[in-house]
């Protein structure tokens, strides 16, 4: 459009490239930092470009780090004896915020999901299953996503590890903290009744 | 927190510091950029940088420009006896692409707004009545935002003009198109009762 600046249109194109931002929020980003001082925009530039340049994958758990162990991996109160395998690094973000976790983790990168050509090699199985003959460990969580892929690629690597003798568990199933009975959906419901406890 | 690499965290604190952007937003953004080629987040990065260092004020209408005299004030076609005043460069980009206004633009920056220390000396006020004695207008169409600040701009402007001599309009106000009138707020209603006009 005429009425605006190459490096404004530029920067809206750009924040429309980013998942679940429309047109309208870019345009609104962009005249957010073009009023707000430029340091702002100086300094998510830098965040941006910095982003991947520091980073590396953890060698033991394929976690993103700024070191080749991950502070995780490299924690020695961190408890060896069991593994968290989950699909992407946002995960481990989110079970380490419960503060209930001692132990290890393991991230795939993605699961396994025909659909969008992912099979079990685009994942970080083979690793799992070294760092399991390496490393005596007692249990792993099967900690994907309770959806289709998730359930199919826990199901996967369950067949996988069964061989080697650990314990293999899955995240328990059920209406969720804080959640109405009366909104649940049927299949949350009926995994709830199946996981039903002795109160 | 320690799960989390330092260039991620930074980025993710730079994401939140946008407005709409929250902590969960911002990281889901992260991750995205992470698993995504490196050239996207250099290509956002880099309009940022350039975001400001190309862009000037439009010397006549104060708009966003990549010129001194922006694309519409340059453009022979456009009608130079209408100036249509807005708050900001955003408002120009609206109004143009109902494509249904020929005229001028004047840009400025803000609104009237003694709450947030906003006089009129902080907005380019001066320079319109400059403008309008250099340049011979027949209207002014004061365009500025349907609310408080808005219409004491509008108002404050029109007790300045009105020595001009210039004819001031305006925009017209009413139920948005394609709304409902069961949802209409009261003042909305009232208004468009009050600007009824001959079927």
């Amino acid at each position: 459009m005429s009425a605006l600046a190459k490096p404004v249109a530029r920067l809206i194109d750009e924040f429309s490239r980013l998942p679940g931002v429309g047109p309208k929020t870019a345009s609104r980003l962009t005249f957010y930092l073009l009023r707000a001082p430029s340091e702002q925009a100086e300094a998510l530039a830098e965040a941006l470009r910095d982003l991947k340049a520091n980073l590396v994958f953890c060698r033991e758990c394929f976690n993103i780090s700024e070191t080749s162990v991950c502070s995780i991996c490299a924690d020695e109160r961190r408890d060896r004896g069991v593994i968290c395998v989950v699909e992407e690094p946002l995960d481990v973000l989110a079970i380490e915020r419960t503060g209930d976790y001692k132990g290890l983790y393991h991230v795939l990168h993605g699961a396994i999901s025909p659909m969008d050509g992912v099979g079990p090699g685009d994942l970080r199985i083979n690793e799992l299953i070294e760092r399991l003959r390496r490393q005596l460990a007692q249990e792993v969580i099967l900690a994907t996503n309770p959806n289709m892929e998730g359930d199919a690629t826990a199901m996967y690597l369950a067949t996988l590890l069964r061989p080697l003798g650990v314990n293999i568990t899955r995240l328990g199933r059920g209406l969720p903290v804080g959640g109405d009975l009366e909104y649940a959906d049927e299949m949350t419901l009926a995994r709830a009744l199946e996981g039903r406890r002795q109160f």
